[in-house]
């Protein structure tokens, strides 16, 4: 977390590099926590990630690949060779290996399991899309069976001795696998030694399914302070548990893929970091959509062209109008795309919410229609102009209000990402409305504004 | 999670309560799980709240308090008179009460922690604005002085009966009060009854401090994945913990509020559902300044009133130069912003992304604006004013990316937040830079415009 702590050792590692001196180099990558070495790791230079590499343990390995982000631990993991790729993904949580796994190559994937001991756990992890409950959860958990006691429970954890990444809940399997309860190690510890799990395990149990999207799983996790949750497939078999500090990832995931959509960037894996080849081809194709829009903006306006011609003041504030409902709709879009993606938003109040913000957008419009109005008469000499100015922002910021709330709603009625091209629908409502009403009014008025 | 569930409970709720069978809708109403519960009771309307209310047990009170929103748990501890408030508040986590009392008028909070029995959990709390460490911890958690055997915690746990949020962890305190190790219940269970304490837990510990920032918190532990975080004051004494499910609260909120901002929209409490007057005068002032930037622009194209009076196409297209800038600025303000956020933009790399991502505004340029300027001169058979229209495009979208990246590093830079403000700051330069240079261009070359 301290970045002079990064700074410092990358430095150190680099001097040690310099020296031809590469255990010491590594020593002080060690030194770093794990979080913190993935972060110093990206910032070598491809000479120095060269000289490093060889020499690090299957632990080191496997921890930077736990800790990278997911575009960057597969490059590292194309860099290693079959043996040594196996060897670290052995010492990993079998969801992380699987994560690695399911981004390499098919071919070189299949030739790094073979090797793989710890095989077994990741396999079954490797058909489930990433973003999926499937996807999140680990096999690294604990179950119980029926019939043991809590002496045995607490013997079969000690046989097991559970890594600092399994789940503080134990899962109780009837004899075909089905999860029917929980126990949590606190209730473990208080219960007397000969006492039955069955009788002290609770066994209305949360849990999801492995093909729910992760983003269901964050709001269930969430809105019940869920420390883990337990997957299960279609016969309600446990396959896996999720805890929460892979849903924090979700959140954070799920939060950025909104704010990007918003901002016309589609794809959430794109970050300020990325190459520059990658940025201009991912971000490209929303800019050339936004051109089209605007393109047909100024359709709008081409078609007042001699208008213009004759009122170029006109010109001069048509923009504003445009702009302040492109303002007013951002602002209830925003407002609705995070309300639908907190679950706060449901179809039953959804008209009154639209004519809500319709009337806010209205007050809004009467609030700075009138001041500015009132300016650009007062800067112009020319109540027509600030009248129509006045009239044009009222009914454009009322447009603006509506259809803001309204777009992302219908865009989850088609079942469609509600922040995915809505403020390109809206802004583009908001900039020919905008331009087609004040120029019409202009037109209407063109005797007094000459 | 089931809004059909909500609904059917809801519907049984209103016809018992219609039917004068309040103890019927409370059973309805407690058949939900306490955060549906929640979400049920505030579309109940004013009257049947009213009728509700006086039913409830002290402990349904409570839950409902802990599952509400801020702002709607006090309008409903408002409602509630002293004493039974006092022993709602009695039944939630400290740190839930200590937020309801923050909320209510002094004199009332205190009239409140006058009657509660639990009063000297909750009173540590009071001081600690909401949205630091402080604000965010609780007081219930457990504590193992340093001389005691794991047998004696095991004790102490069976004596004290932790409640189902207490968290996962024991923290070991010296006599002083100081943290100086942190104990699993897994570790625990797995040791040896006559192991003192001191010998196997983990004396390293992440902790934070009473005044540290809730982002920070944040920050920590989802980069590693803590379950738990100790919250100690200046002398190193344990004064609370902070558990995950706060956590992914204050993520959630962080990730509202860059959302909110970016769309000018400050206040991060205000949601689609809040009142009609809250939400205009909270939304206002930034459409006011935003009224000014848009006028500032306005001002840069009356300057050419003259040269548009002329040559009337250019009011056509100067709107496509100014908002292909704004988009490609969101697009860097955005990435920029969440990179901060996240934690994964320091200051070393700021000049260099800043570089980079005028590099990248100035390719999208020379694609949009030749596409653009092309399908201009196809249009209007003019050929300057294509050429002028991709240039202008061209500088417009370079200076974009370079502001956009730019603006939120230099609020950072300020200790301000870089979401707070960009938007308005970053468009204001592609619109009036964009209408500037078009116009300004369209002045240079006006013979071959004609």
């Amino acid at each position: 977390m301290d970045p002079t702590q990064i700074e410092n050792a990358l430095e150190r590692i680099r001097a040690a590099l310099e020296a031809g001196e590469v255990q010491s180099a590594i020593d002080s990558l060690r030194e770093l926590r794990p979080a913190d070495r993935a972060e110093a790791f990206v910032d070598l230079e491809d000479d120095e990630v060269a000289a490093l590499l060889p020499e690090l343990s299957p632990r080191t390995t496997a921890r930077l690949l736990t800790e990278l982000e997911d575009q960057q631990a597969v490059e590292l993991a194309e860099t290693l060779d079959t043996d040594r790729l196996a060897e670290a993904l052995d010492r990993m949580a079998p969801d992380e290996a699987a994560d690695v796994l399911g981004d390499l190559d098919p071919q070189h994937a299949a030739d790094v399991l073979a090797e793989m001991e710890a095989a077994e756990g990741v396999r079954p992890l490797l058909p489930f899309p990433d973003k999926t409950a499937g996807g999140r959860m680990t096999t690294s958990f604990i179950s119980l069976p029926l019939s043991i006691s809590a002496a045995g429970a607490i013997e079969l954890l000690r046989r097991v001795e559970p890594g600092s990444d399994t789940p503080y809940y134990l899962y109780v399997q009837d004899m075909a696998g089905r999860l029917v309860g929980v126990v949590g190690m606190r209730e473990l510890l208080l219960a007397s030694p000969e006492a039955a799990v069955q009788g002290f395990m609770k066994s209305k149990v949360n849990f999801v399914q492995t093909h729910d999207d992760q983003e269901v799983v964050a709001r269930l996790m969430s809105r019940y302070g869920l420390g883990a949750i337990p997957v299960v497939d279609d016969q309600r078999v446990l396959r896996g548990v999720i805890s929460h500090d892979d849903i924090l990832d979700v959140i954070e995931q799920e939060a950025t893929e909104d704010l990007y959509r918003l901002a016309n960037i589609s794809s959430s894996d794109l970050s300020i970091d990325s190459p520059v080849v990658t940025s201009v081809r991912r971000r490209l194709p929303w800019l050339y959509i936004n051109a089209v829009t605007a393109l047909f903006a100024a359709w709008v306006i081409a078609n007042f062209q001699t208008l213009i011609a004759q009122v170029a003041v006109l010109a001069v504030f048509q923009s504003v109008v445009a702009g302040m409902g492109g303002n007013t709709a951002t602002q209830s879009l925003t407002l609705m795309v995070r309300a639908i993606a907190l679950g706060e938003q449901g179809a039953r109040q959804a008209k009154r919410t639209v004519l809500k913000e319709g009337l806010i957008g209205l007050l809004h419009g009467v609030f700075v229609g009138s001041v500015v109005g009132l300016g650009v008469w007062l800067w112009k000499r020319n109540l027509a102009l600030g009248g129509i100015l006045a009239v044009a922002i009222v009914g454009n910021m009322l447009v603006a209000g509506l259809v803001g709330a309204l777009v992302p709603l219908v865009l989850k009625s088609l079942k469609l990402d509600p922040a995915l091209a809505s403020s390109v629908i809206v802004t583009t409502f908001t900039d020919c409305i905008g331009f087609a009403l004040f120029l019409g009014l202009g037109a209407a008025f063109l005797p007094q504004l000459l």
